[in-house]
């Protein structure tokens, strides 16, 4: 397909790209989320590879939900319909699915870094070709890109990044530099040319300005504004029946009664049932845009100043603020609240976005406490208990992306038996899990992960097997506490440990996945 | 001191600075390393304790080495004398030192996040007062500072960011927004108000220009030169005593082999004894400046374009960089080397600066491979080896901050045993702590950490109590995986693990730390 778009007249492409975009929103249908970030750039993807002999030209896209069209251009429009189910294509750019994703991407800002790589790497090498990034607003607020621009444009290579100015990412840009639409003057700053074409969706504009701008020697820009379908309406779920849904709804009474209770959220508000609060508090729902360090040492901003912050954060974009919490929370002891939402397997977004790492490195932090529910009522327990408790450091509440059943509402407790009975051995479990697999003889829910109950130990002593659950990767987590545990009361009995393998995990349902990944015998 | 100070009057200001200048060198000697940087904003600093009402005013460092006139100036002249000693003064802000220490810095670039957090309490609360956060230009390169200056410049709050430029850091800026001194533009582009000041170290100066920009409303900066004495030269290490010396020369040798090697460290060259090498090959080693997350995907990306990339980080500024090493990194496969430096206890820095969490966390990346060598040249070999190797994902070789003894030049082996004798204990113990503890009756030496060999489990088997040492903070690492082992294993025997406590260790030097936390009756 590539060849035959680079075999066309410059006249041809725009009823290229109109055939194109028809035949991948037929494969694609509704429901594939983000398609409008993918339609916004169909003209400029067409004309990029017009324009570039790729793959030996390099082209880095920046967060995958731009690249749908890029995949059926690029050999892959037949598989464009299994696209996020089990075996498909992955939502996102991936190396290993073509040699056109020169760098997956699920996760924001990094292409500019890649593309750095690429033109030292060249360097060394000499190798001669193009080298272009493509960069949304939204992602443009991750502190990262500014961190490769900068870098980037005091090395004189030959490059060019495009901005991809579309209003929005997953939910509308914040920041001054979208609201003063000042991006000429800030890469200027940073040793970049700045170039602007208004008609983003003008597939001939984009080839001419394409050619213009890889002419010029140096550091490149091409910002260009491109038209999508509106944002995705804000997400709701239907009442009682996810933990998004509880989650959303419980923050609602804890708002109301908690005036100097503020939560933040890097961008993702919208995406997780919060669109109805956050016009309800506008001053006290902070979108602080796509940039999960600032918005963790922000909350702690917050409370060292005397306020109360929350933070709503996805677990996987947890990981991009891991610093923060150790050395702007933690070791200042303050007591920030996190809301750590798709905690777990989280299905079909896959390996870049499953929440498999804070389980355990949470733990690790000095001081934090972790919070796991087993449903709705629990994590609403939860919700309000943090509100009404006196924290004296972290706490983390983790839920999944996930259906609940609800549960029997109830006050914070730091564990229940599900089920008790005679006999030796114990499961023990924390989270969603703990309604998902099947009861052993005595099974045991931690609500509270870490720290543990004073009468943890007194439990332990009068078990012989214990068996331990977990929806985390890694060699430490509950797992690894309990076996520390055990070995320091010289407990006689075994340890049995029930986790995630170590690898990456692929697509697919949540529920399959956890049945694939160690959990058949139990769900 | 601040009372005596606040009844002076403009003109008598210069005296006061340059008494309090001799006092603070004569107190803290040459011992203190950072203190040209304390230095150059003398001026500074008595200028914004004469015009802030501090501490009821905000006033918020980037990074403590700003900050040694500040701690005398604000009740601790006293003690700067014992500063970074055992029990002494932090060489750091720090919350629990004072009032004034608004906010604890050891890690770069997060004043403006805690200054947007300030702001966005303060609307809430309804709190008036100044509130200001000094950053230098080199941390102005950490993208944490560009999301916030972002965010809080679209927030309309009155706040003033000064920006300290005197050239460097912990060393010479990099980037284009330094070397076009571009600041104007850059901060103007983000929303914010911009004032230049050349005479940085003239302190009626100053006071006259604070006064003026404080008194603006909205989101203010005030870009100000100051001068201090040259950097710190590049630090050499003694032939043979350290295992930085030892990482140094045999870099030396890999990239005079290896043409096609790049080594990347943000900003660390100077201070971990690269400086000659930086000389030799300028294209080569590239400082990418203080930004971790930029450096990582960097590295990824020359990988991704075909080159050979080896970072050398700090165990603690790794951190900083998780998720770029699990998105980025481990999850695309690419060979990225990390030279982990600083691995371990690391002294006179304190609690934010340990590098206690990576021993941990990076055996929870699928297809990690971790080594810790024992001694220089267990370094050297595993370096030569790393050069050789046919690598198919990260290779992390993690050293501490630490005189070694050098030992037998030798290739790499995965293990090597210590000592062995009858008897049914083991003790396993990896990186510079098998060197230091006190040889059990068998003693195993890990220098590849993780994965374990092939042989591993029959090793254990041999043994009914196995003794885990382990220079690291958590519940996973290698003594999680010796349990999760052990158990899959059905091993009758008992795991025992001695790792450093789940607490934030103080300063102090890294033996008596070691012996304080959990190795007293071992080393």
């Amino acid at each position: 397909m590539i060849a035959d778009l680079r075999a066309l007249e410059p006249p041809q492409l725009e009823s290229f790209t109109n055939s194109l975009v028809e035949q991948v929103v037929a494969a694609v249908t509704d429901k594939i989320p983000h398609l409008e970030s993918s339609l916004a750039v169909a003209e400029l993807t067409v004309a990029l590879h017009y324009v570039l002999n790729t793959p030996e030209d390099v082209l880095v896209w920046d967060v995958g939900h731009q690249g749908y069209i890029h995949k059926a251009l690029t050999g892959r429009m037949e598989e464009l319909v299994n696209m996020r189910e089990p075996g498909g294509l992955s939502g996102f750019l991936k190396r290993d699915e073509s040699p056109y994703d020169f760098f997956g991407a699920g996760h924001a800002s990094t292409s500019i870094s890649a593309l750095a790589g690429v033109c030292l790497a060249d360097q060394v090498s000499g190798k001669s070709r193009q080298r272009v990034a493509v960069i949304g607003d939204g992602s443009l607020t991750g502190g990262q890109s500014f961190e490769a621009l900068n870098h980037l444009g005091s090395l004189g290579a030959d490059a060019l990044v495009i901005i991809n100015d579309n209003e929005g990412s997953i939910d509308a840009t914040i920041g001054a530099l979208h609201h003063q639409q000042s991006y000429g003057t800030y890469v200027q700053s940073l040793g970049w040319q700045y170039t602007f074409l208004e008609q983003g969706n003008d597939v001939r504009a984009l080839v001419e300005a394409l050619q213009h701008v890889l002419a010029q020697p140096g550091p490149q820009t091409l910002h260009i504004k491109t038209k999508r379908p509106d944002l995705s309406p804000p997400k709701s779920y239907k009442p009682g029946t996810t933990f998004q849904w509880w989650a959303a709804e419980t923050m609602g009474v804890v708002l109301e009664k908690n005036l100097d209770i503020q939560l933040l959220s890097p961008a993702m508000f919208a995406g997780s049932g919060f669109g109805p609060l956050r016009e309800l508090y506008p001053n006290r729902l902070i979108d602080t845009g796509i940039n999960e360090a600032h918005t963790v040492s922000t909350a702690a901003g917050i409370v060292a100043a005397g306020g109360k912050a929350w933070v709503h954060i996805y677990s996987t974009f947890l990981q991009r603020a891991f610093d923060q919490l150790i050395h702007d929370v933690a070791l200042q002891h303050l007591p920030v609240v996190f809301l750590v939402d798709r905690a777990g397997v989280v299905g079909s977004d896959g390996p870049t976005h499953h929440g498999v790492f804070d389980g355990d490195f949470l733990m690790n932090i000095p001081g934090a406490t972790v919070w796991n529910p087993r449903n709705g009522n629990e994590l609403q327990g939860m919700l309000l208990e943090a509100a009404a408790r006196a924290l004296e450091g972290p706490l983390f509440i983790r839920y999944p992306k996930s259906r609940t059943e609800g549960g029997t509402p109830k006050d914070f407790v730091a564990y229940e038996w599900m089920q008790k009975s005679e006999g030796s051995s114990l499961w023990l479990s924390t989270g969603a899990l703990s309604d998902l697999i099947k009861k052993g003889q005595n099974h045991l829910h931690l609500g509270q992960n870490w720290p543990f109950s004073a009468d943890f130990s007194s439990i332990l002593s009068n078990f012989e097997e214990i068996h331990v659950f977990e929806e985390s990767t890694g060699f430490g987590g509950l797992a690894g506490a309990v076996s520390a545990l055990m070995a320091e009361l010289d407990h006689p009995g075994k340890c049995i440990t029930h986790k995630l393998p170590l690898e990456f995990i692929e697509h697919g349902p949540r529920l399959e996945l956890l049945r694939e990944h160690g959990f058949n015998n139990f769900l």
